[in-house]
């Protein structure tokens, strides 16, 4: 049951061959993280990590969406509720429900993260299931007191060169502060996340908004509210952020008047802004924000197509991010049309795309990313954050796009002990797209060395400009 | 041009190996039939099938519809027109013509489940040709007077312990009545599939409605319509039935007020639908039937997106059913969301969708069905019922959807020839697919076949609750 | 560096050796180019080649849209402005700036095509890089003055049995008309391109519809311009155009009543066409262009899908055709109901369907070819004319319209040095796709053979009646 050494390459012996060589050119080169959800807390504090279930299990929605879809109550599964309580507190019960459900996982990249996690952080070579569940919750509780397994150690053990968080533009950003007050040398950097205060539809907004604005000590108007961003991107910039990100139902962008801009502002701030006011709003900010990019040099990220919450159940019950958000078709060629006209001709910008939508990439994002300077795409996302979700985004976007209009991995995780698993399991998925391409003769060896090294390394470091 | 033993498995041997090992564990495994639109005539009455022609070709829209795109009449090809009347009925002339025409099948599945039926069940090895046409249909002919070859002893020679026919609301299912009469250990079920009275778009609709309703003995209101539909699931029921079918034009779903609803029917019953009021009755009952089947306990099947009778002339001048019906792009994310918001986090109810349109697979239906727990995934349909589509279903949902979340094979014909042939494709697909997983490092083998039994057999008896 | 004999063949050893023996029966096929943008002027003036620069780079949208996407300015690149100066005219500069950034093109088709012509037409086998550009620059520059590498002669190198060109409705073919009168025997087909006095909102519309009418000797009504249309059709086909050719932003078809198209018409030459007029004109256009077709028997091929010029400042500064086009999301069933209503059925009537929405393949144009006699698959167009896009052409298509409903390899060019280039590729793929057939028992090796030949010829020849 251990890890197979050529895990996730061709099966084919030649290609298979080329893609260990490639491998082991970039199996041991540091982590770069731009974009993911850790919590600065971890590192400031340094504290230890819960229980086994609270680790692998009840903040994961990738677990606890696949254990909930075959009739397991989120309870059970010790998901604190929308009031933070947890129905569930016993670590090993819910340990023992996973296991017996193990299953479940099979052919998925949750299985893979787990147990590359388990073999290389805690020693465990063996399947879980029932019968093993306790000795193997044992083996991780007992590990998981010991001082190399804190969040800064493993920061070292897993050479982690950089790693970005992703903060609300309403964040004072005071773990990062205390990061780097301590002393210690792990970068960990901000990023300006300011759905909060840009989506008139999100919970919280109506109050988020205006102490937005009146923390930065700008009017409550529109020039003042841009203003107010200006100066909170400084303030992130300041403690390390080199970029922004936008989670967005679309990826529509607009570029009105400043008297429209400013009319739209009223309703939105008064709280009269329908639906179309609403997506129209989130839209003239992404052109906003890429020009405030323009001037202050933050590559922006865009991350689009996500109907959220769409189990009103699930959500009234236990709130956001519980496994019930679900892709959906998202247009780019109209949709960013505004934005370009103003940032897509200047090299200085960098805007990377993400999606939910494959069908857009060789539609829609390799054409776009090989025509216009500013535009980059983001890897594989969320669901096709997987070997098969990597092999179809390099063979859709490749021969378009090639390879250096596409900025590396992200692994977006809030699991810490999932990104090496997540870094490896990318960089042997683009060695195995490459190996294939050396050997079906479409591309030479020393060069696939050279682009294996920089899509695990070199990409992200220049795009994300850490 | 027999039969090749490895057909399907990987290319590559390690992996063909292992896929012959999963193979072997499941080649002889029982068929369950749980989807299909077999007679249930032929298993009551038990008479001896037709000449060659009309066995493989005139009811075969697969066939004929290729012979049609490539300018060979249907009147040649002896299908009936929208009176039953045949031009040809020469089964020799019209096998000819298909013997002739035998190379546009190059690479296609129908080929697949053709040659597997002259092979297994005729022992003809020979590919079919205009050299050879005659000699093959005399082979077979003189086969298909023979007791074996009737529609029971070929039940039992298929190894099928279960089979389920799709039968309109009105149906009386006298012949369902009749095998069990006839004391034939046979299981073959009726399913329940009231488009004919749920969508007013229907051909015959407006005759239907008040005939289905009145025989129920209920009143012509929504609360008499409703009732029927109830009082006929039960009948159903009470002759084995455990599913319903529901072929719609779109996956919509709605949740209309009792008022509203009751108006609606007002409009519909008395032939004042508009389409809009059409899309919106067949949303509405949607819903209403995912209502009973939390009551009743039948499984619910949607099958959406084809758009029908796409060809005028074709359908004037000899009916439904002939091939010109072509795939749609189809929504579920926001279509489902009332019938979800109403049974979807219901463990004890089963919805089984399927799609024409597999963009959908990876953005909408795995994430559906990893999450809400009454959802489970059909397999891939119609022009998808091959071994590419096969594994594009696989390499899009699993890693998702895991296998779990999947309900094994359907083979969805009236070509009950074709049904061994049809699982057997199945088989070695998923057999395929596993040795991938298992050569690249993803899956134990224990594991890959422990999963392929669940997908040749496991999974749609428990799904089917058969 | 050389070029592998054995590329793009699949990498497992046996299906590789199969790909080797169904290519070498193709290999030295002449070649059939049906569609293509090569210039009529060169054959007839056979003058010599410009520079390096002006051969590879200069007017290849393919190379310059990947350099302009990484920040290399078009003016560098020596791409005319909109009023046709160019700001850098030394092509050697030009050519290391292309040297210099030549990894951009690892894993693209251009790097594919770029060092097959290198190799094979100018002897070289090294890759380029900034350390060998001069060099690499001095041999294609000393080969280009030679005899053999004018236009004719390339044409007889490149064994090329037909090749079409596209040319504007308002062309005299005064080129194609000198190279008959020059008695050279190579066939340079005119094909009928009405786009620019069919689409309102093409710019020089205004002034070339009347030209295009009166020039006819027509009436300005709808009568009249149609029956210019069918004057001109006539005209090319005295000069050997045997298809016609619709770049349209959508794959709409109407087809009014003659009082609504005359109306129509009048607005549309009055200049007055609001944008959905202008759609429906075109629409309307391409029901007209099909009857005509049925009558003269021209073929019909449907270019749709591009949105055209989607950067404005490119297109200001340069004008149209600078790899500012991006696909869009392309409807097909329901927008080609009108005209398949009128022609889908003759057997006698070509139409050949193109896409850049990989989506409807599967979807939407197997199924329609499939089934309509009338229609036919044009091969994989511009972003996936590539080995990818090839192969999934074949893996969406073959299963629902088999091989005999598409139409062998377009190479679609105006870069008349990589013709060959592109057939070895699309030959190599099919080989390739067919050996994967052979090698998992889906078809026999003898049938693989013959249908290897009508990809690579025989299809093309016959669906385009050359």
């Amino acid at each position: 049951m251990a890890l197979n050494p050529d895990r996730l390459f061709p099966i084919e012996p030649e290609a298979r061959t080329l893609a260990r060589r490639l491998h082991a050119g970039v199996e041991t080169l540091p982590i770069i993280s731009p974009h993911g959800h850790t919590e600065p807390r971890w590192y400031a504090e340094d504290a230890p990590f819960g229980d086994p279930a609270e680790l692998f299990v009840v903040p994961d929605h990738y677990v606890f969406r696949m254990l909930y879809s075959q009739g397991v109550p989120l309870e059970q599964l010790g998901v604190p509720d929308a009031g933070g309580r947890r129905a569930e507190t016993d670590g090993r019960a819910i340990w023992r429900l996973f296991a017996e459900h193990y299953h479940l996982f099979r052919g998925t990249p949750t299985r893979y993260w787990f147990e590359y996690s388990l073999e290389t952080i805690f020693g465990v070579t063996e399947r879980l299931g029932p019968a093993n569940a306790d000795r193997i919750y044992d083996t991780i509780a007992g590990r998981l007191g010991e001082a190399d397994m804190r969040p800064r150690a493993l920061y070292e053990r897993f050479r982690i060169e950089a790693i970005s968080t992703t903060d609300a533009a309403t964040d004072d950003l005071k773990y990062h502060d205390a990061i780097h007050a301590s002393g210690w040398k792990g970068r960990v950097l901000p990023t300006y996340r300011p759905d909060g205060v840009v989506d008139p539809e999100r919970a919280g907004f109506a109050d988020a908004l205006p102490r937005f604005v009146s923390e930065a000590g700008e009017a409550m108007n529109y020039a003042g509210y841009l203003a107010a961003h200006r100066a909170k991107r400084e303030y992130f910039k300041a403690r390390g952020a080199t970029a922004t990100d936008h989670g967005h139902p679309s990826a529509r962008t607009a570029n009105l008047s400043e008297a429209e801009a400013g009319q739209l502002f009223q309703r939105v701030a008064k709280g009269e802004a329908s639906p179309a006011d609403a997506e129209l709003f989130r839209a003239q900010m992404l052109t906003e924000m890429a020009r405030m990019s323009r001037d202050d040099g933050l590559v922006m990220q865009i991350h689009p197509g996500s109907d959220r919450n769409h189990n009103p159940a699930v959500f009234k019950g236990f709130g956001p991010d519980k496994g019930g958000d679900i892709p959906r078709p998202t247009d780019y060629v109209e949709a960013l049309k505004p934005l370009l006209a103003e940032v897509g001709n200047d090299p200085a910008v960098t805007v990377i795309l993400f999606t939910l939508d494959e069908t857009s990439y060789g539609r829609e994002l390799a054409p776009l990313a090989g025509h216009y300077p500013a535009l980059r795409l983001g890897p594989p996302w969320w669901f096709f954050d997987s070997p098969e979700g990597m092999r179809r985004f390099r063979e859709l976007t490749t021969e378009t796009a090639g390879f250096y209009n596409t900025v590396g991995f992200n692994d977006d995780t809030r699991a810490y002990l999932s990104i090496p698993a997540r870094h490896d399991m990318a960089r042997r998925a683009d060695c195995a797209f490459l190996a294939t391409l050396v050997a079906d003769g479409r591309l030479d060896e020393d060069e696939a060395h050279e682009v294996a090294r920089d899509l695990a390394y070199g990409l992200a470091k220049r795009a994300y400009r850490l």
